[in-house]
């Protein structure tokens, strides 16, 4: 029995099971310890009161013979769809149609899935840093030779995110088939300007490339001028497919809930040159491989557009923003020079005399208890930086800005 | 952009999407026709008790600043994989480590995701009839040339399930690297002996071949002496991964929640002809391409193990069994030859007078009203049978049955 070779050009552990080993590890020898996790970016607050009213509500219907519901449409319930187009399309001014929209159970699955559209010889352009499931996905299906001394995989074209360009690297300047792009940014924290996105789509449009939009965070975004979907650049319909997730914006991280904008203008060619439609494609994947998001997550799902679910969530979201900017501020009074968390929850801290980023997680974790995530495991580029999280309770957050002053005073 | 250009060689749509898309013009040309389903294998009794008690417990605790819970463990939580090990695998004699389980959000997934482990080049062996999902993962993946005038794809090896060998042909008698086996089978209700098991595990063993045993309706065996599960025949631990769903066992088919076995001493052999552990590369697969199953969901899956749960949902195979005895009964005493149905919830029947299964399908839609599944549609030996499902209400599965017989009178 043969199997798939390519995973063993994957590094040995993936980042956040690594960082949990450790954690793990450094809990069982102090198990007094209180230890406060600024690393996985996992939300800490309870789901919001309208979405669990919902979800109850779609238990019930569940349990009941005249309401119960079996299969779902793969794509996702019109219920959902529709106030996705509504309130996160149509309000900023753009039209997306029912069919351009496919919910899923999550964004880490769309982000990994999405490359088994692309030819295998396709050649695939990302940020350094970068969330690891674009690399790491593309690196599985074959795309690549292993990995360099550097870390780098040759078959990838890299775009390094530095001080000098605010973590917003230009689009590549060789030919690529498809570029993943996150805004606000995972890990950095940073957010494109319209300006840098209009120089994305045009660069998509002259060179027939595809940019993978993930956009899991718009909602963090805080000056109301900054697009918060590649949609509202004209041209991109042609030339993007946009990924959205409600974890970070509802609370969903336990619940499993995203969706994929992928409008009907987006094709892509065959080996003859034929072009085809991403989105035939992935409705093909979609209900071939996968059997729609669970109803009663759907339901809850749509109860964040609702006038108290999207209070509430809303207030949540200002809440971890508050968090962002005490540590934003606490941390840059004692010194660290701190990049992002402004539109994301996410800060990006310079490691203080160009310490190794592993280092420094091991020493948070040693000294202060805190919990990060070493910028190495996003990419060679992350060496040298280390982000922070702002999901947690305020006394946590606080705590942690304390721990962290007096360890590096 | 360059595409993944397999996906071409899959027929023009899938299945079920057809079937839907047939029955939605005949309801529109018919508003008033009242339908009976007994296509898709779609549950109709609503959830369980016990199971609805626990969710609504489930989403009271993310509710709760004291309770919530963010992302989870991806391969599941340990109080789901516990009850998993000790109902379906100690019970039945089979020790199980929590570690080789893996639950999800569904068996069509996991079934359809399973053969990203397999390289490119390997030799894949299907059954025909054949569940549609196993053949088209694989053609989207490359692992064949397009398919024949005959409907096959020259990259598989078929095993043609014919009346002769009661729907369970034997191993593969050429080299392959993975064949999917399916007991109790879908589609054609049939299910595989102790003796007809050995022989599968003695191929695997003799020719280093892995075996992809599902057993998603394992709970509508109704003679104990059966096995449930692949694991009951010694030496399977080494040659076979299962797949199992709370689809069919608990009503999960739009709650979603499944889950495979994946024994750590299955090996595959990478080019160099090292032996690597499928379940460290579905591990690996699990962490980076997906983010675990809901949480409300796994403690409803869980309740389906309690005692109230177990006895609950048993009731309900029984329930659809009962359908499964009244349509075996009532169509074979109208003159119809029928098989399965016995331990698992699909009747297979011999189109009358050799008719094509669609023309079937078609006739049963417009003179009685009544929606299966053409044999076809899971491959060319399918073809001259029709698929017809147990799940519905008791009222309905009598109707359907009287106004079968009318049409055929």
């Amino acid at each position: 029995m043969r199997i798939n070779e390519h995973y063993a050009k994957l590094p040995a552990g993936y980042l956040f099971p690594e960082i949990g080993r450790r954690v793990r590890a450094y809990q069982a020898a102090h198990p007094d310890a209180k230890v406060i996790r600024l690393g996985v970016g996992d939300v800490t607050e309870p789901l919001a009161p309208a979405i669990v009213e919902a979800m109850h509500a779609a238990v019930d219907e569940m349990g009941s013979p005249q309401t119960f519901r079996g299969y779902g449409p793969e794509q996702g319930y019109d219920f959902l769809i529709d106030a996705i187009r509504a309130n996160d399309y149509a309000a900023r001014g753009v039209e997306i149609a029912a069919d351009e929209i496919f919910v899923s159970d999550g964004s880490k699955c769309d982000s990994g899935n999405i490359q088994e559209l692309f030819a295998l010889g396709a050649k695939i352009a990302v940020t350094d840093p970068v969330y690891p499931v674009y690399v790491d996905s593309n690196v599985m299906a074959g795309r690549t030779p292993a990995a360099g001394a550097d870390g780098r995989y040759p078959g990838f074209v890299y775009l390094v995110g530095t001080e000098a360009n605010g973590f917003q690297p230009e689009p590549p300047s060789v030919p690529v088939d498809v570029a993943y792009l996150c805004s606000p940014n995972n890990p950095t924290g940073t957010v494109a300007t319209r300006a840098q996105l209009e120089r994305w789509v045009a660069w998509a449009r002259a060179t027939d490339s595809l940019i993978l939009f993930d956009a899991a965070y718009e909602a963090y975004i805080a000056d109301p001028a900054l697009p918060h979907s590649i949609f509202e650049i004209p041209g991109a319909t042609e030339h993007a497919i946009e990924l959205r997730s409600f974890s970070k914006r509802a609370g969903f991280t336990g619940v499993r809930c995203a969706f994929m904008v992928i409008p009907k203008a987006v094709t892509g060619a065959d080996p003859s040159g034929r072009r085809v439609a991403l989105n035939a494609l992935w409705a093909r994947r979609h209900t071939t491989k996968f059997n729609g998001a669970s109803y009663i997550v759907q339901r809850g799902a749509a109860a964040a557009y609702s006038a108290a679910g999207l209070a509430q969530t809303t207030a949540q979201i200002a809440f971890y923003m508050e968090n962002a900017r005490l540590l934003r501020e606490g941390l840059g009074a004692a010194g660290f020079t701190i990049f992002g968390g402004v539109h994301a929850p996410y800060l990006w801290l310079r490691t203080p005399g160009g310490m190794a980023s592993w280092e420094l997680f091991d020493r948070l974790l040693e000294r202060a208890q805190i919990v990060g995530t070493p910028g190495a495991g996003f990419g060679p580029a992350g060496e040298g930086y280390f982000r922070l999280s702002a999901f947690n309770s305020r006394a946590n957050v606080e705590e942690a800005i304390a721990r962290i002053r007096h360890a590096f005073a």
